[in-house]
């Protein structure tokens, strides 16, 4: 399939093709071995101040750093060997790229990454590291877009999309899945937004295996989404400014439909808010997030008069941060 | 007693005061309720490069953020009523200030600690946020004895050493004592070195409860154990340097009696060495450890060929670092 015909069938996707609880459970069969059943963590000091329970699910400690490689693995596992023989392609900066590549390599897919020039090295050296194809283009959409459709006619690659996908959303929403399978008793979900293909998935584990309620967090400079939701149809993201790098892309239409139906609210939060949640979990709990993921925390401190007394979950979405580049 | 008399005392401690597995195990269920029950990880990237399975426990979870929680807690839960109704007093700059602090507050105790004028305002925040009365001196060994002496004389209160105390030795021992208790085909265990209360509790606990042997690991730049378990007597440390701020103590004589009939060997390490290993933890683990922490997995680096195949547990000693001055 091509790039461009991929984006044509998934503004076609509508609930009907919105995954059962039967394929959550798939999923997370399918992707089991492939990926850490990670740990949620909780602080004494944090619950005492905030006035509720809140338990972190730790995808920082998920290979590769992040959660994406939840939904790259159940992506790639679900195609055909025909199709995986001339391998998977993607562009990404970030994350994604260093999960189709990991999870391609354990499966012995070549995978083809169109990076960016501007993209974290250490990002585009462990993308190389898990043995992928790395190819360079200019740091715009449209130069990504165009340089992975070359690609993609050369090689005959079979694309994946980094949040658009009906199965990139059933791998992520495992989280959520073995978070509330570990603590049932949680009854609020908090997740960032970028794409949405985290908090879509959130919100199908959470509406299949739970009677939790799901809220999104977004950064004031990337509020894409929150003015989406308010309005009820999706309005893009230009000129993102936030230190949250995982969040600035805009909501993909999937994921948008999901959100609509089962989220119940999206907090806003500023870069300082950001960035003291982020120093706090780094100093008091000592694990290393990425600003994205300290975008749900300073949702919660922000809004913690409407969780007293509450189990709220939170998806650390990610640890992968440049350590010569810290905002403290 | 006077800080001066424990002293005396100390010095006349030998072998026959060691204390018993039974010691050590009454110990454990005396802090038990004060102390976390710290996570054991691993990483399949760091065993395939080594070539062995190294297994770390991370104390750096544990309450404030070190080991030292479990030395304080046992020695000043072991005091009787009495002696503690004028409180507790001990000089630091660093964790075991905390940690005294901490254990006191949750006994209702009085705390009295004396922080030299240039301790991490980090650390003397967080003692006086514990509730501690914490008293300035100037930046030398003589002004913390000699103000702590008055502090003692004035108040009552006990003395509390970091390391050289027998309580706080069996306190330390527990952390291993989990470990094997959580991995036991453990057959190596490598800890950090500074005034030896650490690696002498590992020691005991590896004796009693285990076929393990004991490495230390110190950097070269404060190398006093090393060259002391060479010669086979306490040589002091004069002119510290290193990173590893923690370790740069003289070894106390308790903890060099226990190393000299427990411990196999002891590695040293150069300040790259550390400053390396600690960015690949951090990196690579998503888990925030101080340098000290990062000398024993330098030290496995270095004399990995001697680990082939084995079962490697690794002490994470704390996670508390200043953020605004990494080294890298």
């Amino acid at each position: 399939m091509k790039y461009s015909e991929m984006k044509l069938q998934e503004s076609t996707i509508r609930k009907h093709s919105i995954p059962s609880k039967n394929d959550l459970i798939i999923a997370h069969e399918r992707i089991n071995r492939y990926i850490n059943y990670t740990p949620v963590l909780h602080s004494s000091t944090l619950n005492q101040k905030l006035g509720c329970s809140v338990y972190f699910k730790c995808e920082n400690f998920q290979k590769m750093g992040a959660f994406k490689m939840r939904g790259a693995s159940n992506c790639l596992l679900k195609m055909n060997q025909n199709d995986l023989s001339k391998g998977v392609a993607t562009h990404s900066s970030g994350n994604f790229a260093q999960a189709v590549a990991l999870i391609a390599k354990m499966t012995n897919t070549e995978a083809h990454i169109v990076m960016p020039s501007n993209a974290p090295k250490v990002k585009k050296n462990s993308t190389i590291g898990y043995g992928a194809n790395v190819i360079d283009c200019k740091p715009t959409l449209k130069d990504r877009e165009l340089t992975l459709k070359k690609v993609i006619n050369n090689t005959g690659a079979q694309p994946m999309h980094p949040y658009n996908d009906i199965s990139v959303i059933e791998g992520n929403a495992t989280a959520a899945i073995e978070l509330l399978e570990e603590i049932p008793k949680i009854d609020s979900i908090i997740t960032p937004v970028g794409g949405g293909g985290l908090v879509a998935g959130t919100c199908l584990a959470a509406h299949y295996f739970s009677n939790a309620k799901v809220y999104g967090a977004e950064p004031m400079g990337a509020d894409d989404a929150y003015r989406s939701f308010k309005k009820g149809e999706i309005i893009p993201m230009e000129n993102p400014n936030t230190i949250a790098d995982g969040l600035r892309t805009s909501l993909g239409e999937i994921g948008f439909e999901i959100m609509k139906e089962h989220l119940e609210d999206i907090f806003t939060v500023s870069e300082s808010e950001i960035i003291s949640a982020m120093k706090w979990v780094w100093q008091k709990m000592k694990i290393i997030i990425e600003p994205s993921s300290a975008v749900p925390l300073a949702g919660l401190i922000k809004n913690h008069n409407q969780f007293k007394g509450k189990s709220v979950g939170i998806i650390i979405s990610g640890g992968n941060v440049d350590l010569g580049n810290l905002p403290f």
